[in-house]
């Protein structure tokens, strides 16, 4: 066989993505190839484009994948949770993969915290086998990989940013505990704020209240579960606490959520909580975010402060089910507002980084 | 009735206490009168002596108190755990309480906050009835207090830190999750880091690690269940770090538990754990305990960090149980190492200032 | 004053009900007495009315009430969630109450395991205050009940269910631990089981599968939330475990919840369950419930089982939150499907035992 | 490579043990191969003897194995801790082990409970690797196996027992959910139940109480923790019960343990638990262990029933470091309380199987 297929490469961070040819070979026992039908853009992948995070280049970015079956290894008869995969079938996959022993998987379940963990959309492109990025019209599936089968009736839209920014809001509501009839509190309402608004009325909550800095997404939140939102630009922090707490009562709120990623919201997350509440921390994925608390408030008001990072496998089911299952709730469908062709992908990027778009999708 | 009795009274923060005494009234049908046997003197009655705490004055410290019933309120006739009460048993009770309707013990099951809860030692002496706080011949004991009956095996010494020192630190490893096997921090090692390292130990831990800067505490904590210990005031603190994360292989501590009231510990702390692991602040129980944390790290290392203040009734409970039975493996009646009359009270307050002793007991 | 009111009383089981008037007292400092608004059937009225459970005689049923504040006791500020209450509010009560000291309370936050807790509609009616039911004009409020301001936009039928089967529903399934993405199997589909559908959906279950005999309840149980339903009288039982083991991919379901009184589907649920599984029982509440188990497959499948009767507090609050958000979403309204007056109480629960109607309601 | 070694084989149920020599060939990359030092006899070995198993035969039993490292594989560097591994280590290693995709293991995290896993002592014996089993000199480790080394200081007779029954034991007391200050009762005191009492006091248990027929266990029971026991072979059932709730203050046990393999003991356990009480089943491991409950009791008494079968691989390490962290407090070394020959495979059967011995070890 001597197919090969393109992919949109970046030679080093802000150079511009330029389309490539590599082979395609035939997998072996334990991979799968994909024909992509859509990649969507992460801030991540921007970030790592800009330089800021260390992948190594020239490189295929894109995490947020999905697409069809085009070989299967003999190996893999099953997706995670015990469905036939056929070649043809369309299926979403985690983004992180890690094959062999791990002391965290097997001791702690904790597999997304293997050291030595690879994520897709951050290898090399010149290397077998060169296709491990969403921005190209295949992906190689390597051993150590989830993968769930789509339903039909979920469109593509649907469906891509499951395997990311759902499944990591799936394991960041899970952690805030979130009981029936909770208020919940989201600090930043981008893509992972707007899930993480509709899981927390999915899980229950009888009051989601959205903060955030730009206006326009006040807005969309209203329409993803948020009942009542506070614009950070407009209002002093001290105002916006007093608000979310009167809305709270009788004491504040049973959970705050940060997927914003400034650190400096902290101190107020803290202020907006009840006695005995609950703060997780999602958003502060970058080294250096430093702030100051009085570590007193914790202790007095009996905080449980907790950091998430990635999912667990199960999370990717679960992200999977909740779309499923909300979709005439939630118009997730619009959150991918823009697609582009491969050859466009620089543009894409460009509406991305600017956020003039909510989520640029690519279709190879 | 016209029976007299004597406190140690102080009339403004670091004035003498005097010898003065109240009369006794008869108990209403929800008090009890309490001869007292010994009290000891917590670091918080000295907080409050020397004027850090709004102690009103006049006023009787001392809420670390054992005592006999002398009187029995018609309408209480058992203990906590519903063993019969009567005069003569000895008993300790919870050091707060509170009466009436509450928001937080009644929908969250946390007593301890209720708003105005009252604490032993903390009103006016001038005031009915008077006797309140354990530098005196009697305690009463209001309605709203959760009281236990002492076993007669059990001395006076290893008894009366239970309702303060003791419950709080059952709450605080309680919250360390610790589980069997675990390796375990304690950052203080004053009375309440001595608990905390046999309780690790009770509670299952294989490896039990304390820090503290007073050379001596070392080799006391050695005693209770520390399998090693790191002089702070001697080592840099990534050489303490590091020598601790050596011996928790292979990736850090399970649980690390603050109690030193230093809240600068707390990046050493989160350093120390390994990915997943917990952290309970238990000392920084007074306001203003600034520092600034990496929130970076508890994202990527999904810690968990948890406040604890002042203990549940079960709490209690499971106190005098912790100390019963382990009375023979660690040398709890060592920690009350020096005892004085009511009248020299205050030489009993400058030593335990001094810290030339663990713990003043005062025996009316 | 020299008050009186009405209230249908029986003086035997399977005696008429008959109209009486006792007299009305001015409320104690910890009382409330409020006038009814509306009153439902509950299956256990119509057990005690049958002379199956021992309520004293001649008594005055009736546990599911609501009403507005007539007088209101000068100690009584707030409702529980601490809105300030007032005469005219409109408001549920706890079915159940327990004034005094309480192990199970104070210990292991279990105040409806209270020994010596009353319930509403259990009570001689010859005997001050006469009116502790709801098939009456008026109800006295205890102390040591829970009291819950009802919002204004809540109609009487969705408000009055809240305080037993809803709550009750809100207990048995936060047992059920039902995770995001969940199939869930509910064994009757009675009000119980139609709160109970509803629920799991509204924590996030992904399929929810009613089970009952009755044909008609299946359908309506489809609009609460039940995605497919079975009807136990047309299929065998091993035929209906094998359907339900089908939908619930890949090896059954995660939790099953039974609220259909009847001890010989035990067997089966436990068939139904994946290894792992949950399995909670709501509806045995009559004495020898007598079943046998292969308790080897509860070893072998790792089964959790675990029983559930009556509610914690913060389960009413949870109950007036959860029907507050589901409104538009479950059909709530339609429960209580016929009004009876309160000289019809007879007529009421001949339907009521009949089964012809869901739930009878009493306006006085 | 041309070397042999012995293996103790039984060709059918019942027939005698035959030394045997099979061929050792070299370990491949992902497997080890170890020189047993001891192996013991466990109640299943006895059951699989006697025919009462599906076990292939010819076939070499023995799961409770621990050996030194003679070949290993050039893919296995370290232990499930993370510790290096090398030729000449003594090991022990989880008796089970699966190699290959698995939902239960990456979505539920129950690895225990794949679907295909093996167990060592269950292969037969004329087919490659051969030995599989503890009792031969030989036995490979197969991939899917959890490795742990063992400090020198441990003896073979403390460490042997150590990869099934102590690590099912952490398994079945964990899921008891023992807390500090708990009374917790154990049905039967055969090598499970006094792992059993010694880790219910190592989790904080203030009162053992140990169940069995059989008078001489219950003296040693007491020497491991246990601080009253009972025979229920000279008490009747409700007398019993009756003891055990007057030992079990105020209103029962906080945890029952049942591993005495008789479903009839369950009502009794259920008798004997307190109102939210948790019921651990840990040993019905055979098929049709039927027994009737009142399931009224479940409910009212909120009983939390939970099976427990094998273990977690993190058990396995707790296993480990409970023996070594209370080798001084409980004798485990005399738990091993004879020794035999590989030759002798047949007498030390018969006296395990007569119970003259507690567990009977085989050095090869």
């Amino acid at each position: 066989m001597s197919r090969t297929a393109k992919a949109a490469v970046y030679d080093a961070p802000n150079t511009p993505f330029v389309l490539k040819e590599y082979p395609l070979r035939p997998v072996k026992n334990d991979e799968v190839l994909v024909k992509v039908t859509m990649s969507t853009i992460c801030r991540s992948d921007i970030h790592s484009y800009e330089g800021h995070r260390p992948n190594p280049c020239p490189g295929i970015l894109g995490h947020e994948i999905i697409g069809t079956i085009d070989q299967l290894g003999s190996d893999i008869k099953k997706d995670m949770r015990g469905d036939t995969l056929k070649v043809g079938d369309r299926i979403t996959w985690s983004e992180y993969f890690y094959h062999g022993e791990c002391y965290y998987r097997e001791v702690h379940d904790m597999p997304q915290k293997c050291h030595g963990v690879r994520k897709y959309g951050h290898d090399l492109a010149e290397e077998d086998p060169h296709f491990l990025g969403g921005f190209a019209e295949y992906c190689y599936i390597l051993p150590g990989t989830w993968i769930l089968k789509l339903p039909d009736e979920l469109s593509d839209e649907e469906a891509t940013p499951i395997n990311c920014g759902v499944a990591t809001m799936v394991s960041v509501t899970e952690a805030a505990e979130i009981q029936m009839g909770d208020a919940v509190v989201v600090q930043g309402l981008g893509l992972l704020g707007l899930y993480g608004c509709a899981m927390a009325k999915a899980r229950g909550a009888r009051l989601v209240i959205g903060v955030d800095a730009v206006e326009s997404r006040l807005d969309v939140a209203k329409k993803f579960g948020a009942d009542h939102t506070f614009n950070a630009a407009k209002m002093k922090p001290a105002e916006v606490t007093k608000a979310v707490r009167a809305l709270c009562k009788p004491d504040g709120a049973d959970a705050v959520i940060e997927v914003c990623g400034v650190p400096d919201v902290i101190p107020q997350g803290m202020e907006m909580l009840r006695t005995g509440g609950r703060y997780v921390l999602g958003g502060l994925v970058s080294p250096g975010a430093n702030v100051t608390i009085d570590a007193n408030m914790i202790v007095k008001k009996w905080i449980q402060m907790r950091g998430i990072h990635n999912y667990h496998p199960r999370h990717l089911i679960q992200a999977l089910d909740f779309v499923m299952a909300n979709r005439d709730r939630f118009p997730f469908k619009s959150i991918v507002d823009s697609k582009f062709q491969l050859k466009d992908l620089q543009e894409a990027f460009r509406k991305a980084s600017e956020r003039t778009v909510l989520r640029a999708a690519v279709i190879p």
